[in-house]
């Protein structure tokens, strides 16, 4: 009577492994959105948490403050603005729902239209937390190719024609067109247009996750597929993790009423957290605009370094294509690095990475690729962390000190 | 090409029905857990807010602060002191899990351990959320009457041996012990040993719902369930929505880690808002204990207003027992009155009930009865909404002027 209680027998099947306890972070940590310290607004979001509190924090008092289920009414205006401005997106506060972060927007996004055996088609290489949520649902994902400019639309088209005879009709097709994850292409304005035919003609919806589209080094982006659809086939998804700050848990879906209306019905959580959506209303009406660019500046000074640790330590070891925007780079490593086991070997020593097989639909083609996250750690925990990975690279997976013509640089 | 696409078709079985467009709250709105606005604590959760940020705000950068996956540590270190105290409780911060409130809590709960076709105990009348959670997930509610000490054990013990006899063991028992949701009755100690034997007897795990335990009028409760248990087989759950302020987005649970680890493993929402539990934690360490009795003073001056509207607009036609501490009252109307029907009348009217068959196991026993809460209406609201109820009741459903001996207040 007083032993344990044993809960094991009550999960139900199918139940994802029990979580392990935290222990910590690594010393280089190369994986995760995380962003810049230093490049958090913070004298701009302590101004805003002071004047929105004291002009209207007594709405606090009420569910959803005076707002209605779909979030603050000012940080959906801000939006409205902001996606006409930046996206080309004709959109009003009624067509966007507020949600706690885009991995929400996922979750409404997968509740509203996939059951198991259902499929989806995404980029070969893809954010792991859009991968495991199709897994966790038994949806079977069909991975399209990418070059160096995004997903390669014959690719898609041979997809779609190839499940059309096998009489297959897929949900949707699931993109992160504006600095894709991990790969960092952007997909131009020509395949835009390709890829909005190709979902007209087969009756397929697209899913389009724009996450990173603020940290374009240019400042310029194509305009968004939702802004280019024709019709009302696309669903919108933005976050502000990572323009303002990843701790705050408020991302956005902009979608046709028809399915924002499902995706409501299933977001019974009361709301997503007032506080944050009132001071991020409250900053980004006058400051967003200045603010990015200066993070870019910032991310893209952390990319030169890491590329410049990177061509150091293991010189022509290590590809990849120079990302236009982002905190992520993509690296290919010699054939016989196993980036799964260079995963566990290097994060004994302090390094984190992103495991190319966990970030990918195509565990043969990714097997020696690896996503190396640069926001965060400085930029001497850049330079010691790939100084640390390339060592390991060396001794244990038998990568050439020399490669090709361009020598080590010494430590 | 260019019509309008169609997501119905694409929309999986079993979906719930599509939101409505909201349309704003009603005038005199006894509905949802609203709280009193003048009770938020802007002064001190401004200065909060100040303080935290400027102490630690540049780790918002980072997913989940510095604190790991199951929440920022400060707020866990004072719930861990705060629940010893209150509820006798004897865990610590790795033992709770920071969660965006108690519905993502419940979502857990029911991801950890809930499959289609599954059996569950509750009391009869009770939350909506958790009831139409059940309805959504295929799993029966066997619904335990309540007397004006909470649930009958006599009841639960006949259930539990039902569902034995059955070869059915209902995945756990869910109950709201402390100022229960709608009846506010509060479940004495000896229930609760007792509660603890059945659960032990049998095999069953219990769900402690505490969101309200902070709002009885006296102050004293009695030990958390969780804490009085032998075998570790109860799962505790609390808010800061009833206590500081709905729209934080603010829950918590307290677990074995051997089910803890479960739910956590379900958490995949890259943490809850932190900017929320940094002020709830700063706020909460130095005046939650002063806060609290304040909130307490002006919740039961609005249950008085409200035990006497009703008195005087509906005499004996309005039953209701005198609840210890909460924000809504449990009420019973002739039967004549289809509380349902009377939802619509009201609501076109301008007030906003519960109707008590969205609040029960039971359609016949809750057919005449509603829920109304008191928190959010002003004094002024109160009385008018409940003298509008009434005049409902008496034009369309026959409740009589006059009830027993006592006349009805003159407007």
């Amino acid at each position: 009577m007083s032993m344990t209680f044993d809960f094991a027998p009550l999960v139900p099947a199918g139940a994802p492994p029990p979580a392990a306890r935290w222990t910590g972070s690594a010393k280089f940590n190369f994986t995760g959105g995380n962003n810049d310290a230093d490049a958090v607004p913070l004298d701009g979001l302590m101004a805003a948490a002071q004047a929105v509190l004291a002009r209207e924090g007594r709405s606090l008092s009420h569910y959803g403050l005076a707002s209605g289920p779909q979030g603050y009414r000012p940080l959906r205006d801000f939006l409205a603005a902001k996606l006409k401005r930046d996206a080309g997106m004709a959109c009003t506060a009624d067509d966007i729902l507020i949600v706690s972060g885009s991995l929400q927007a996922l979750d409404l996004v997968n509740g509203a239209l996939l059951g198991r055996g259902d499929t989806v088609i995404c980029e070969r290489d893809n954010y792991q937390g859009t991968l495991t949520r199709y897994q966790r649902l038994g949806v079977t994902a069909v991975g399209i190719p990418l070059d160096e400019h995004g997903m390669r639309i014959d690719a898609l088209e041979a997809a779609l024609a190839e499940l059309k005879r096998q009489g297959v009709r897929p949900k949707f097709i699931y993109t992160i067109p504006t600095v894709q994850n991990p790969t960092g292409t952007i997909l131009p304005k020509e395949r835009r247009v390709a890829l909005l035919k190709l979902a007209d003609e087969y009756g397929v919806p697209i899913v389009e996750d724009d996450c990173y589209a603020d940290l374009i080094w240019s400042g310029n982006r194509p305009p968004a597929l939702y802004a280019m659809g024709k019709s009302e086939n696309v669903i919108h998804i933005g976050s502000f993790s990572k323009s303002i700050a990843p701790a705050l848990r408020v991302g956005f879906i902009v979608a046709p009423w028809s399915i924002m209306s499902r995706m409501l019905a299933l977001k019974t959580d009361a709301g997503s957290g007032a506080l944050e959506q009132m001071v991020l209303a409250e900053y980004c009406r006058d400051n967003f605009a200045t603010h990015v660019p200066q993070l870019r500046v910032a991310l893209r000074k952390k990319l030169d370094t890491l590329m410049e640790a990177l061509n150091e330590q293991f010189g022509t070891a290590a590809e990849f294509a120079e990302p236009e925007g982002g905190i992520f780079l993509w690296v290919k490593l010699p054939d016989q690095v196993d980036t799964l086991a260079l995963y566990q070997k290097a994060l004994a020593a302090g390094v984190a990475i992103n495991p190319g097989p966990e970030w990918s639909t195509d565990r043969v083609h990714s097997k020696s690729r690896m996503r190396l996250c640069f926001a965060s750690p400085s930029q001497a925990e850049i330079r010691e962390g790939i100084a640390v990975l390339a060592d390991i690279c060396r001794k244990e997976f038998g990568v050439p000190e020399r490669s090709a013509n361009v020598a080590r640089a010494k430590g």
